[in-house]
Order: C-alpha cells, then sequence, then structure tokens
C-alpha cells in the first residue's frame, strides 16, 4: 500500500525527512541527534510519480483553492445581490461586512495559509513559512473589522452579546487564532535567528502548531456554518426559507439555497483542507507529514 | 522529533507495519508484494513508552470517551429537563427523538466504533473490526427510527423537508454512512472469507474507507451543530435565547446555555477524533497511521 502523493520532487526537504533516511532502521531518532552544522533544506527525497499520486496531488490542491475562492466569491455576490450590499453608515449594512471579511480572514486567507504547505513543493521552505505567515497577517485586519462591524452592529440594536452557539464558537476561535499567530511567529520565524540552538525546541513545537492550526480552521467553520443558520432564519424566516408563501409550499427560497450552498461547501473545505496537510511529503518507506517539517 | 503514541504493545501488528519492517529502506513498497502465504497478524511492532506517548494515549482516549459520553447524556439531559421528555403519542415529544437518536447514533456509537481503533491495542485485529461494524450495526437503528420521527413530525405540522441547511448536511451524511457500510461490510469482512486473494484490493480501500468514515463523522457535527441552533433559535426565539425579557437582559437561559455546551462539545469531538485516529500506532521511524491497518 502506497500513501504516497509527492508528485513533485522535493528540492528542499526538511531535517526530519534527512533524519529518518539517515537512521538506521532498528534505531530510535531521538538517539541520534543530528550534527549541529547538517546542512540542511538541500536534498531531495526518492519520490514515486505514480499515477494515483498525481490524481490525489491535483484533486487536493485544485479543489480546495476552488472550494476556497467559491466560498468567498458566493459570500460576496450573497451579500450584494440579496443583502444590499456593504456600508458603513447604515447599520443593516454595516452587518454585512461580519459575515464576508470573516470568511475572508478565517476561511479564505488562512486556508490558502495552511494549503501552502501542501501547494508550494518546489519553493524554499523559509519562503513557504514566511508567505504562511504573511496570509495570516492579512487576515487579521478582516477579522478585526469583521469583529467590529458585528459589534457596533449589535450595540445599535442593543442586542446581547455572545449569548449564540455562533457567538461562543467565533470567540474560540479567535483566542485559539492569537494563540497559534502568536506561537508560529516566536517559534518560527523568531527563533529561526539562532537556528541550530532552537531546531529542538521548534521540532518539537511543529505538531502542536500545527494540530492547533487545523483546530482552528474547523472551529472557524463550525462558527460559520451556525452563523449562516443564524442569519438564514433570523432574515429569511422559516416560512421564506422552507419555502412556503400563505401555508403553501411554492418553490424553495434561491437566497436559501445560496446560504445552504456557502455552508456545504465550506464543511468540504473543513474535510479536505486537514485532509491535504495531514498526508504524506514522500513515499510510503518514509512517512513524514506535511505538516511535520520545522 | 518523535510522533509516536504507543504506550501498550502491539501484539497482533498489521501487515502494511510487518512490509514496513521487512522492506529495505529504498526499496518501495508496491514492488515488494509479500509472498501470499505471509503470516499477519502475529508480529510485535517496537513501540516507544515515553512520558509524552502515554500523555497523549491517555488524553486521547480518555478525553474522547468523556466527550462522547458528556455529548449523548446532556442531550438525554436536556430533552427530559426542559423539553418534557419523549413519547410516541404527542407530536412535539415525538421530535424530541430525533436529535437524541442522531447524536447517539451518528456521534457516540460511531465515534465509539472509529476510536476502537485507538483504544483497543491489545485486542485482536479481527475482533476490532467485528466491534467496528458492531458499533456501527447498532447505529443503523437510531438513525433510522431518528430520521422517521423529524419525518413524521414535519409530515403532522406540514412542513417542507429538507429546505434547511441541517437537513441538506443530515442527507449528505445519511448518504455518506450508508455507502460506507456497505463498502466496509463488503471490503473489510465479505472479502476476509479469501485473505490472501484480496489482501490488495482491501489494503487499496483502507485510506478511502477511513478518509470518508472521518468525512462521514465531521458531516454529523456539521449536522448537529446546525441542528442545535436551529431548534435553539426556533423553540426558545431569540429574545429568550439572548436572556432577555421585554427588551432588558437578564441573564443567559439556562436551555440555551445547554444547548451551546453540547455543540462545543460535538465540536471538541469533530476535532479530537480525527486526530485521535490519524496519529501514527508505531515509532517515528516506521509511521504507520491507526487508519492504514488493514
Amino acid at each position: 500500500m502506497d500513501n504516497s502523493v509527492s508528485p513533485l520532487p522535493e528540492p528542499e526537504a526538511p531535517l526530519a525527512m534527512m533524519e529518518i533516511e539517515k537512521t538506521p532502521i532498528s534505531t530510535p531518532m531521538h538517539d541520534m541527534p543530528p550534527p549541529p552544522d547538517e546542512k540542511r533544506y538541500d536534498e531531495d527525497v526518492k519520490s514515486t510519480w505514480q499515477c494515483g499520486s498525481w490524481c490525489e496531488y491535483i484533486f487536493v490542491v485544485v479543489v480546495s483553492s476552488i472550494l476556497l475562492l467559491a466560498a468567498i466569491v458566493l459570500t460576496v455576490f450573497w451579500i450584494i445581490y440579496y443583502r444590499n450590499g456593504y456600508s458603513l453608515e447604515d447599520n443593516k449594512l454595516l452587518f454585512n461586512f461580519h459575515p464576508t471579511l470573516m470568511i475572508g480572514g478565517y476561511i479564505f486567507l488562512s486556508g490558502f495559509a495552511i494549503l501552502l504547505y501542501r501547494i508550494c513543493r518546489c519553493c524554499s521552505h523559509l519562503i513557504v513559512k514566511l508567505c504562511h505567515v504573511f496570509f495570516h497577517a492579512c487576515s487579521i485586519p478582516c477579522i478585526v473589522i469583521g469583529f467590529l462591524a458585528v459589534w457596533e452592529s449589535k450595540n445599535q440594536h442593543d442586542t446581547t452579546h455572545f449569548y449564540s452557539l455562533h457567538s461562543w464558537l467565533g470567540l474560540i476561535t479567535c483566542g485559539l487564532f492569537v494563540f497559534q499567530f502568536v506561537l508560529g511567529f516566536f517559534s518560527f520565524l523568531i527563533l529561526l535567528c539562532c537556528d541550530n540552538a532552537t531546531q529542538k525546541f521548534r521540532s518539537t513545537m511543529i505538531p502542536i502548531h500545527a494540530s492547533l492550526g487545523v483546530a482552528t480552521f474547523m472551529l472557524a467553520i463550525g462558527a460559520a456554518v451556525t452563523g449562516l443558520t443564524e442569519k438564514a432564519l433570523k432574515d429569511l424566516g422559516e416560512e421564506k426559507y422552507s419555502g412556503k408563501e400563505n401555508g403553501t409550499f411554492k418553490g424553495f427560497d434561491e437566497e436559501g439555497i445560496i446560504i445552504n450552498t456557502i455552508a456545504v461547501i465550506l464543511i468540504g473545505l473543513g474535510i479536505l483542507v486537514p485532509f491535504a496537510v495531514r498526508r504524506t511529503n514522500s513515499p510510503a518507506s518514509f512517512k513524514v507529514y506535511v505538516t511535520d517539517r520545522i
């Protein structure tokens, strides 16, 4: 059985992979620390170029990218076409920044930031890391403005904050996102200055950062689907949402279908993106996760 | 970096693991099919007994089990204490079977069926498989009765079927569950009769079955959280849910907190259970997923 998904050779293989190649099969890895002056990110890993690997790589990368784009495009379309677009003056239109910027920040930008580790097979690992930080950094203003939009909109309506499941999930996601950003920035960029001295610490942090990153993404999707359900029920109302007019079924509401479709796309991303980054980067005999790379 | 999570020895190691041990590190696995008469499930894999591995094993198994139990117990408590319990006669109480049986079938039983591969380290792999099928088989009547409960309840209210995001997700989950059950039953139990002849086919099916299984579990959680949001908004209403009485905030509604807590537990399971079964079963130098076992 071959689970490898490496259609492209890996010009800059990570330390973990190198270690496995160089370690005798009966020797536990932790007994053999790499020499501090070992040259990293410069060897190629033997990749399998099977048809199945190609298909899976293309499927994961292309479908994930299409779904990420579809989610944000469909959200903008929904807001402009059915919710009268955006405005800072009108309170109802002020709220519309919230779903757009939250899906833009937490799903679109963060999703691409995660997927970068899967897409960029030929770039320097440091460049991938910097792009990963850049995408996450871009999502911060989106999240902050998106949060302020709903806060201000609720204040103007005198609505209670943080009572719903959507807001609970959003709050946990926000806390985890900030924690992850600080942890990731400190561990993988700042500590890179003293590369060899901090290598062991950084390699310990990788599975934690990767697991928490996927968890944050899943939480964001959970928050988004509950938010979309709330929005559909509150704005459309149960009767219109269920396609009824004066008690008679007239066919499903167009806006309801659009909202459901956005949510189904998000759920699809919640399954596909974690699957993508947990796949191995190397042939079956060297199972190293994409997210194991330092 | 050592990602192994094997606090207990593995008395019946699977073929995939055996293959890796026996295959020279430079030889791709697919070039060396195992001899058809090779004895399987009878060798031990060298396990690491590090503190971190123990902690992770206990954390994953114990916390997942507690969350699975908490989800179903809290749902039953919510229905009995706040929703007047169950009845086949009263239409409102008939609906109450739906959330209980769906969480019981899709989350509690299916969750334990998935987790079995992580919990049962000392049992025969065939017994684990049979238990996995048994738990899933037990969830079928729950899901069928849960579905009939909401179908009948909606018919009596003359409500449209399948308009909401919750019902869309539920329908996709149901289809995927049936597909998975048929696929799993056929591939891993029926084809076991001609063990060696079907071994290659079955090993190909494993990652597909495992990935789709995790996807079904995630979809079920997506369906559950949207369903809980719907229920909270429809039954409590926005004002009561947000803790207001005649426009004045009086403190969060107890039932709302219970509903939110059930959903947060489910989201926690959606992160923890896939994480648990995707961890390796062996030391870091032989990265074999729990779900790679035939």
